[in-house]
């Protein structure tokens, strides 16, 4: 058993700010990786560059990642760093920038390799990333995880190296400005972090301290996620859990659900959480230690599983999947060694296609 | 609110030599800071010696640590570590050879300076260190604590680095030839760092992970230490609870109970976690919020805050204190601003005499 979670968390009303001095400490440039709009909208990135101009550090904007970023961007941002000399990344948004944020900070320390060391697994440096999260889902704020769009695939792949953020700030007010589908895809994305990590080949009574702490949290806001009456205090307990779900995939990553994603989300431009949530309440009846499944639903609050599943589907709505594409993605899945090892036991191609 | 635990957690069966890599690679020539005894009856030392054997990294012993050690040994430790060039440390033990090790570290990263910097407060850079710990209280081999005697003070005293080990080697095979007295009296320092680190002014619901979780863990023990039919899950569990409960005041601190029992070992030698939990029951039926003390004992499974100071005077034993010293230890407490402060109320000189 290991547990490891190097990352220095900062988390309350306006922390950018009140911790602009430990962000100043990181480097001497900073180059700012973004998108184009929400982190402009939230004001994440106005205390940024506020702070980096009162801490008199230099910086660079790349607001150019898209949704499910590409290997491609990734590239281009680390031309940008380094002919800007840039010596650490902040990052400001949802996964999409958080997670190129530390491919972009792996490639910019090694200037001469092409992003074909991406997918290698020789260890490799890279330069300081902190991470500001504005949606409550990715966790990527804490976890070494990076995943990236391979268009040749056709698919999402995390990056075979860990980079671990130096810091995460965490201010529940960058949520304010956030649609309620946002919150409730980016929330159901923490949730199937939880649940695909208290029920994991590597969970362990060590780790299951994130992913427990983190069921009872989402339990304790699910009633409002589904009435749409959110509180301030709900968006910090949004953010909080999202980490804590960072947390918990740090130590066991994740399984089913997350692996079944990654095709309706390529194919068909779900969101990632949406397109998570759809297996998910399936990942937990299919789920072979019956006991095991219970503890989940009683953390979060659930009298069955029928009642989590009705809950799902009432806060997601439905999606239908072309026909034959269920079929695909299990053929897909069950060649899938590095996701199906994080299940722990044998598992049918029926019991796959059950989940949806 | 910040949450900060960069040490990395091996936890299994043999796990000193299962990682003996990951220890090699700390430094080129390794100190072991250790007491006379213990380490050799339960196994550790030669566990680590065996390790730095088989991945030739050349190492001396000190083996002078005493309970309670003082600044004179540190200084001793460090004119020896310095001669030889050393420059990593590898801690065997309970509280004491952990907490020298920190201070050790930062002594022999500093051999231009003399004692007085230990209680000084100028950050100052330290060698890698390395905790193995073979006792069920302490939690310093995750906590960035040190706590000395300070003879001329009579009296101990944490110093005022932060000094994170960098790794953390558990293995519950270490407790099978510790005495009972010592598995209940460091399991109490343990539940007495889990209650004073979740009724604190620096409690809060992210923190609270440790303190929450750790409360939990040690309530399923708690019947069978009582019965003296602890197993070997139960040693592992124990292992687990005091590393978690060094998690937790490694966020908060400790409050009262720990302040007034350095008096009580100081001059009468009650062992640390039996001076603690003298205070322990008292603290939680004197503390102010009773909705947070209940949750405490809920968390335990007890009853009641009566059930709860019976069970402690049952595996504590009583201890008698010389007429006058509560007395003088609460004045001393009230004139303990650091101590003071991490308890969220007023408290009267009454409710402190109401503590033993």
């Amino acid at each position: 058993m290991m547990l490891f979670m190097p990352t220095i968390v900062f988390s309350e009303r306006d922390c950018v700010k009140g911790h602009g001095n430990e962000l100043a400490l990181m480097g001497s440039k900073a180059m700012i990786v973004t998108g184009k709009q929400s982190s402009r909208i939230n004001g994440s990135l106005s205390d940024v560059e506020a702070v980096l101009k009162e801490q008199n550090i230099p910086y660079i904007i790349f607001d150019e990642i898209e949704e499910n970023p590409s290997v491609e961007t990734v590239m281009k941002a680390r031309q940008k760093g380094i002919e800007e000399n840039v010596d650490f990344i902040i990052g400001i948004g949802g996964g999409s920038p958080l997670d190129a944020s530390k491919a972009i900070a792996l490639m910019i320390a090694n200037p001469e390799k092409d992003e074909s060391v991406l997918y290698e697994s020789t260890p490799l440096s890279y330069i300081p990333v902190a991470c500001i999260p504005t949606t409550c889902g990715t966790g990527s704020e804490v976890t070494p995880y990076a995943i990236l769009t391979l268009h040749k695939q056709r698919t999402k792949k995390s990056i075979s190296h860990k980079i671990y953020p130096t810091a995460a700030f965490i201010d529940g007010k960058y949520l304010h400005t956030a649609s309620r589908a946002n919150i409730v895809n980016t929330a159901v994305d923490a949730l199937a972090h939880l649940v695909e990590s208290y029920l994991n080949t590597n969970s362990n009574e060590l780790n299951r301290i994130y992913s427990r702490e983190g069921l009872m949290m989402w339990g304790s806001f699910k009633d409002k996620l589904l009435e749409n009456k959110i509180t301030e205090e709900d968006y910090n307990n949004l953010m909080h859990t999202s980490m804590i779900g960072g947390m918990a995939i740090t130590h066991t990553g994740t399984s089913l659900p997350h692996g079944l994603s990654y095709m309706v989300t390529y194919e068909l431009g779900v969101p990632h959480g949406k397109a998570v949530g759809m297996f998910l309440g399936g990942y937990v009846s299919v789920y072979k230690d019956k006991r095991e499944a219970e503890n989940v639903l009683k953390l979060l609050g659930f009298e069955s599983c029928d009642k989590f599943q009705s809950y799902l589907k009432a806060i997601l709505g439905e999606v239908t999947l072309p026909e034959g594409m269920m079929e695909k993605n299990a053929d897909l899945i069950l060649a899938n060694k590095a996701k199906l090892k994080n299940y722990p036991f044998d598992i049918t191609r029926e019991e796959i296609m059950a989940m949806v």
